[in-house]
């Protein structure tokens, strides 16, 4: 079955899934969404996703929303096939589990607001709140420091293994490093920096980069 | 072996590992951690805990933080014991997870800043932002729309199975209904308040709050 999803291929929340769907070998089929002209706040796309956010996964007659759970889904569903993206244990999934939720609790919130700010508020003629951007600079500064700090004692995230924990950090810092001028704050860090070229090398990113 | 639980016991994220501990019939301890004196700023506490929050546990010498990791990973390592938190299916889990993510993602930013703000600031003689209550309150309340939408069609969140996705969403919610006066944005909504006085007629979160 291949699986369709929903969503401009820009999306960084599209691009999470879209990632995890390569590395796992997994065949799909973008269905692309007119944001710019509201097509997320469709009578239709409500009822497939009632917050009118993007993606959305349908495959066969199950549907399925929020990108960090269609990678779960698809991480374990295909488990044998592709990269192993959730560990080889329990014990090392947990590990997985805890970075994805550092990802989603801690990194998610401060990046998000320097990216919409910086990078999406010019372009739609919005005012920047640069007090804003300053306050989750310093937050995502905190965060990337407790990294470094990590990644001094393993080469990924949850383990010496590449994981979904990883893989979901991507599309935001992309912008974060190409498209905001904050490429620094990858860079001041080594291990962090290292990571991060490490983690951006591989085919399945450079694929979704393509779409 | 026993898990031990660093946290106070009050903590709402400590609550959310408790009480699914106590729904999988796993054996702890707590570890009691003096929070108003600064024990989870202490050396010692950031090596368990980098960024210094509750809670954390130790079973044998593996260490997790990030209570929606723990709660995950004790849900599938004891998936036979206990009640089933994570559905019978992959297919369910991925449900589950969904539910889980919307919970983390939409649902706790706003009721953790009213929890703050009126419950937490005043006792520590801290000015409450008023306009930041309002705002969590509008943005609670559309999320909160949709589930009375999505509950009048499934028991639970997930389907018709309680799940780690409605556990997750009970501590928090708890202060909003008993302790800040707000107990109407869940009674106002029919599905929500059947929904709300089934999971907390269970057992184990009565358990919880006798700790």
């Amino acid at each position: 079955m291949v699986v369709k999803v929903h969503g401009p291929a820009f999306a960084s929340a599209t691009r999470r899934v879209l990632l995890c769907l390569i590395e796992k070998e997994i065949e799909y089929e973008m269905l692309p969404l007119d944001m710019l002209n509201g097509a997320h706040k469709t009578p239709e796309f409500l009822k497939l996703q009632p917050f009118g956010v993007v993606p959305v996964i349908q495959d066969g007659d199950y549907t399925l929303y929020e990108s960090r759970a269609i990678i779960r889904y698809y991480a374990e569903k295909y488990k044998s096939q592709g990269t192993e993206l959730l560990g080889r244990t329990i014990e090392q999934r947990g590990v997985v589990e805890q970075w994805l939720e550092v990802e989603g609790q801690n990194y998610h919130q401060p990046i998000y607001d320097i990216i919409v700010q910086l990078k999406f508020h010019p372009k739609m003629g919005k005012p920047v709140d640069m007090k804003l951007v300053e306050e989750s600079e310093e937050k995502l500064g905190k965060v990337l420091d407790i990294y470094e700090e990590r990644l001094s004692e393993s080469k990924y995230l949850a383990g010496d293994f590449f994981s979904l924990a990883d893989l979901s950090h991507i599309p935001f810092t992309h912008y974060l490093v190409n498209d905001v001028g904050k490429e620094y704050m990858i860079r001041d860090r080594k291990n962090v920096s290292a990571w991060w070229d490490d983690i951006t090398s591989r085919p399945a990113w450079k694929k979704v980069l393509q779409l």
